[in-house]
């Protein structure tokens, strides 16, 4: 189930002769452009995106995540960082530059475009794939040297892509209030609450995420993300949705989105083509009175922004409903718990058969990438898996983004270190879970690296701290003890996880990458994942998904409140990789105290389902450290 | 010596009707003006300023170091924060609106123009004293409403100001490379090297510290800063310094500067008067090639900033020399140290001579700090004080940023917590200490308090870190014993500390605060100071200036190596305020290996100046906890 990739290079001789054609067919533009950008991502920004979008992979044959193609009339150079230097170089033909990006002697894309192109140049780039901000900053770059950015409506890739998968429409479901605890009715309500709050009297939702949040809508449109293609635009009294018409058509959707029979005017719904949302946006946008003013997010697409005259458009980096979906109601909390139980469910069974198979020799990391999914598939309400599976064995631990290759592919034994990331979307909930274990005897140093990574990952977890502490103030602490034996990380410590939605979510997290994150407050949902990688040797990473909670404190300065965290992730740390001379008492109280948690909760629902053999397990990867 | 304060309010009809007058007065604007602001500061945007800068005081009688006037034809309004907003509320007639910044209902000083003003109105703002990036905020808020923002060349408070004080011209005191460590032409060629590996081919040095330290001279034009009113310009082959000729003549100072025989041509000093930078800029801006550059500090004034043609400006938010003057050399360091010793020397003899006076209930918070001056003062090479001693008794000890008054004056008893936060310039180097003591009985609710803080100043000052950590990563370790109680403090953790020069400098820190911080390096000398304030109870704060050292670890991750602190403040902390059943180990022992060090250091300074009572002072006040 693992998508596996091909390794040897797309040949780009013909598609990159035609895409130069296109970039002087005045079918396509009035004037030739001399270059052309071809950016990672979608219309709606999403992180994963569907194959009708994997525009940078069709044209040079790199399909990882991350990507932004430009080719030029002489050149064609694509920008990826660290996590894909190897695959890109072996998917791309030697038609392709490889752009490392973090590395010191990489240019930019602008300051390689402004070195290789003739005076004057004109670069062209599709505004819909485009983010407004990133058009911004391209465009003052180019014009500063004498070029200019011009936006080209038809997409140049797709107009030379012959066997172009269609966009998907996936069938949607309603969630029902079991799942959602809120209509989408008392959502746009409150929505439209902060709206007025801020004297706004419209809003361009962009994210699918948050249309499916709104809507209490799921598609799967997207592999891992539950989200389906479609805009929306809010007004103080109209909802339009736009949205492939073919979909509205079962009768459950209809029922739901109260097509028929709204219960408000207020609240009807008008939809509209997936398409129209532009001209529809033109066509609010003529009507609006002299004062009023526009929401869109700064991520949206440049096309839809420039549509909104500047007097009238405020852009925001993160939207209300970003906001608003990033506090889980008591509905969503309840349901991430289960979730959260059934994973380990699926995870203690993992844990126990891989004890007993790999002895024989025979278990792989893409075998128990698959075996995890197997057991997942088996627990009530699954759905998919929220992302790929990282299984890694040894050295590949190391890599951390990680994905299990069959020429990769390493077999699991008795001497290596394991690493396992991995979690799966449940109607009532998303999961994301680090473990990384030792089938035999860990060398002393993987212990204390292990136990650093660990202390830093409870100093997190047990961290009190005030109202209005933003997530980035608490990332040191998970680094402080491997900071003390001269160790570190070079990834963030946390992101926000939605509810059976995206795995990565905003507005939240902890690194120390971002300060415009917004302060966490009580039902917010995020990862705490502290790691150490040994180049070539062996990577440690250990994350739980946590809940924000109220926190009770002696005291309670100037009444502002106190926050922690409550582990929804119940799956055992194991005691063999601890080195308990390195905890204090406090650390070993937490994870006895964590432990038992997960005895309780999970053993409960193991002796439920009758899976005596990784009850078992359970009961004797819990016992107490003294 | 503590500057007192009148706390009768101005009367100031007069001030204001000769102010409107001038806002129409054809003799300083082409057209009337609507509003006239009146920003905190100097034309250097320095901190702390010389009485002919005090224009705010002028106006309206306030004189706290930071406080905004605005006046239109119909209104006056003072912004300040909330340091200030009783002294504010006295010293201000009823002619005058407080604004108090950061209260929820206070208008930005935008929106309360907007408020105020009639359609298409002009605001006036001396483009001297408003730095660029001020001027571009304010000056695109006004647009967007309809205004415009307008520079007034002649300043109008000066105008109508009738006994303005000169501009000072304190004699420059050349310290000797025996204090520097590094000559000014050395400094020069490194600054060009960095010019040169940017690009870059000029540097207009406005901060007055930076020229101070460039030029290895000093002055007394500013209280408690040891600096000099000067411009420079630096090019790769030019010197162009402005400065009060007169201030030149000094033979001495004219061999410092090689004026009559200069060593190398590049290294030739032009002077200029200081008023002639406007011009001398034009014209050196004006005979620049096409793609020359041109450095100046993004915080630099808007008259000068906006002289660089924007093709050749960059604005930068830290300059090389700011950066350059953070790392201090090893003689700085060495001068540091010993400034530090002395300054411990009589921080002893001050604690030991209270506790013989405190019980007579003679001594306040006003002669503390006299006193503290005085024995200050018996130091070798001491110059005066770094900053207004706080000296605060009982609930002044809230008052973050407390100066004692006669009508706030507190005397010292055994029953209450003090507090003094105060520090020296001498030739060697600067100093600011904060202590918190009891001379009776503290509560055990006080002992807490300071047991906390006392554990968050320990973190910061033990902690190690990756080379390349940014100070604010550390913010948090100051905090986080308060906040697993449910307690904070409002201000940063720690500011940058000049080497006899301003007691506040950038560009590192160590505070929630600030992003744009540049990283720690060895050799940086920051505050470490975490604090807790019961308002009308007492305050708490705990103050060292400590040394960013390279730190040794265990394992060295990437060759990055890592760096600690070292503390340069050597003034014991008092034990009797230590609950010392809430510190670990570690904290013991750090307690204990830091009294070890004073009581040696100082110790034997004590002993060297025979002051035999602090000596046995220190002795008993440094004994190991257990």
């Amino acid at each position: 189930s693992v998508k596996t990739n091909t390794m040897s290079p797309k040949i780009t001789v013909e598609l990159l002769r035609h895409l130069r054609q296109a970039m002087k067919n005045s079918k396509y533009i009035t004037e030739p452009i001399q270059a052309y950008i071809v950016p990672s991502g979608d219309a709606h920004q999403s992180e994963y995106i569907a194959p009708c979008d994997c525009r940078h992979e069709f044209i040079c044959g790199f399909n990882g995540s991350a990507g932004t193609a430009i080719v030029t009339e002489q050149h064609a150079a694509l920008w990826t960082d660290g996590r894909y230097f190897l695959q890109a170089s072996q998917q791309m033909d030697n038609n392709w530059t490889l752009m490392k990006m973090g590395l010191k002697e990489t240019p930019s894309q602008e300051e390689w475009l402004i070195s290789v192109l003739p005076e004057n140049s004109k670069v062209g780039v599709d505004p819909w794939i485009i983010a407004a901000d990133q058009w911004k900053n391209m465009s003052k770059a180019l014009s500063n040297a004498g070029h200019s950015l011009v936006a080209v409506q038809d997409n140049l890739i797709d107009a030379i892509w012959e066997d172009r998968p269609p966009r998907p429409s996936t069938k949607l479901i309603d969630l029902g209030l079991k799942y959602n605890g809120l209509t989408w009715q008392d959502k746009v309500t409150a929505l439209r609450g902060k709206m007025a709050e801020r004297k706004v009297s419209w809003f361009v939702v962009t994210a699918l995420d948050e249309i499916a949040w709104l809507f209490n809508l799921r598609g799967s449109d997207i592999e891992y993300n539950p989200v389906f293609f479609a805009y929306a635009i809010i007004g103080i009294s109209n909802i339009k949705l736009f949205v492939d018409s073919k979909r509205l058509l079962h009768p459950a959707v209809q029922e739901h989105l109260e097509l028929d029979s709204p219960s408000k005017p207020e609240l009807t719904i008008q939809c509209f083509p997936y398409e129209s949302v532009y001209t529809e946006l033109q066509a609010v946008c003529a009507a609006l009175a002299p004062k009023e003013k526009m929401w869109i997010c700064d991520k949206a697409s440049c096309a839809l922004t420039r549509v909104i005259p500047k007097a009238h458009r405020s852009a925001i980096p993160y939207t209300p409903l970003c906001l608003a979906k990033a506090v889980k109601n008591p509905t969503e909390i309840q349901g991430m718990k289960m979730a959260h139980i059934k994973d380990a469910v699926a995870l203690c069974e993992l844990f126990a058969w891989l004890e007993k198979e790999i002895p024989k020799g025979t278990v792989t990391e893409i075998s128990v990438a698959d075996k995890a999914e197997e057991l997942r598939s088996q627990q009530k309400d699954f759905v998919g898996l929220s992302f790929p599976t990282i299984s890694s064995v040894g050295p590949n631990g190391a890599i951390i983004h990680y994905r299990p290759l069959p020429e990769t592919n390493r077999t699991l034994s008795l001497n290596e270190v394991y690493l396992i990331d991995s979690g799966a979307q449940y109607l009532d909930g998303t999961t994301d879970v680090t473990r990384t274990v030792h089938f035999g005897t860990p060398s002393d140093y993987e212990k204390e690296c292990f136990t650093y990574v660990l202390k830093g990952h409870i100093a997190v977890s047990a961290a009190v701290f005030p109202n209005g502490t933003k997530g980035h103030l608490l990332d040191s602490f998970a680094r402080a003890s491997l900071w003390d034996s001269g160790l570190d990380y070079l990834h963030g410590t946390g992101h926000g996880v939605g509810c059976f939605l995206n795995v990565h979510e905003g507005p939240c997290g902890i690194s120390y990458k971002t300060f415009a994150d917004e302060p966490l407050e009580a039902g917010m949902i995020v990862s705490d994942e502290p790691g150490y990688y040994e180049d070539g040797s062996f990577g440690i990473r250990l994350e739980n998904v946590v809940l924000v909670i109220p926190a009770k404190t002696k005291y309670n300065y100037r009444n502002r409140g106190s926050l922690t965290f409550e582990p929804l992730t119940l799956v055992p740390i194991q005691l063999k990789m601890i080195n308990t001379d390195l905890l204090t008492q406090k650390e070993r109280d937490w994870v006895n105290d964590y432990h038992r948690k997960c005895r309780e909760a999970v053993g409960a629902e193991l002796e439920r389902q009758g899976r005596k053999v990784a009850l078992d397990w359970l009961i004797r990867e819990t016992l107490p450290i003294v």
